[in-house]
């Protein structure tokens, strides 16, 4: 009997290690422990647009201004956002939260882009913040973020944020859908 | 004896496994293996401190300008800034590091700010940075920003760090609590 | 015979048990899971140098400007950069990546750094990018800066990226030797 529960626990322990094994595979991923799908808008400042702008553009190379995002490939423009995210990609739906931060273009031979910001959540069902860093190669169709943090329902959470671009209309509104897997969760 | 031996090892092998799942429960926070308050002062540039100022204002939105916080919520003001730490909330009291990176204001419609920052020491009894990202939501009492990484002695940590405002005088100096709990220590 | 069976297991768990002990210990440093070393080279623009800048100036204090370093100590220069990474010290040497984002001058009474920016690779040999923040105390020989994530080849690592200077060109041109230390591997 006691050969039966030794064997017995031998084996949950390797099937234990075993699976740590997997994971650190290369070639595995392992299902993140919570997933959500947002849709982020973003409508640049043109000196027209103020009521409807969710973002300005605050920094410009010495070749720059501040209403025309910069030639060429807007490098060097550094825009701060407070952008509304819905669930679908309609920019009127009510917000479920919202993404405050900033990007930066930041490649001289075609557009690519920099960002640091924060997911916003207040809502009885989801409160606080997932911290995202990383760059946006928009030469990609899908480009993967960083998440480097998190606090409240969010608490020490990593993961990346995929980001797709879903629309983007003459240089002054664009859309992304960012789908956020989140891997370590406590 | 065998079986004796055999109980001990599986109970000591469950009590490890319980551990690491009340850990990973939602509403269960472990306890930081490494804590530490201070207090961080930031005086803005306003065009006739420079002696004094702490931080300076170095992008606007068009509607801003360098030397006055915008209007309105500062939207846009992007602040550079090398500020002190002390052990208690009094401005002249001998710093024990400093704080040193940016904030930027983001939020139209009401204050709040996303930082990116290092907390530097460089005393005998602590050496090393603990390197800092996320939104104050200045709307709440106290806000949660995530350490996102460390070096020297904060080596590889991981937590969150606590702000609260402590005082405000009039747009140009404000202090912050900042209790700065870890939670991966290596 | 079950006695030895369980004495072995015993051992082989309390080996384990034992490393994670050791690693957690603040004097001893895990070994990387993943090293790389590159060169990463610094042009910021000047009015004259379109054609070779890599980076420009986009923002700076009151007194400064986007064509010039902000005296003292550029504190409140803000820099966007798209720089090339090479295997050795050569600028001329073909590429194995960029390394894009941008730093920002944060200290008052010497010079220091701030970083946000990504380490991109898209060769055969090597994809994804590498997310790193943190400060550039100039004063100091090396420098630690946190990987605060990563993304493709580089999913979700964590670690250290220690810099060196290795050249410096009237503060036109600077070269860093980077030694990217990854201590978490998925």
């Amino acid at each position: 009997m006691a050969a039966t529960v030794l064997i017995s626990a031998l084996l949950l322990f390797l099937l234990i290690c075993s699976s740590n094994i997997s994971n650190s595979e290369k070639t595995r991923r392992p299902e993140p422990c919570k997933r959500l799908v947002v849709y982020f808008h973003d409508i640049v400042y043109n000196g027209k647009n103020a009521q409807n702008a969710t973002s300005a553009i605050v920094a410009s190379p010495a070749w720059g201004n501040k209403t025309t995002l910069a030639t060429p490939n807007f490098f060097g423009d550094v825009v701060v956002f407070d952008n509304p995210l819905t669930l679908d990609n309609n920019l009127r739906s009510t917000p479920v939260g919202r993404a405050q931060g900033f990007y930066l273009y930041d490649r001289k031979d075609f557009f690519s882009a920099w960002f640091g910001f924060s997911f916003l959540f207040n809502s009885t069902r989801l409160k606080g913040a997932i911290n995202v860093a990383g760059a946006d190669d928009i030469t990609k169709t899908t480009r993967d973020l960083s998440v480097v943090g998190g606090t409240g329902d969010f608490f020490m959470t990593r993961g990346v944020a995929t980001l797709t671009t879903d629309a983007v209309e003459d240089d002054r509104y664009f859309r992304l859908r960012v789908d956020v897997k989140l891997y370590e969760c406590y």
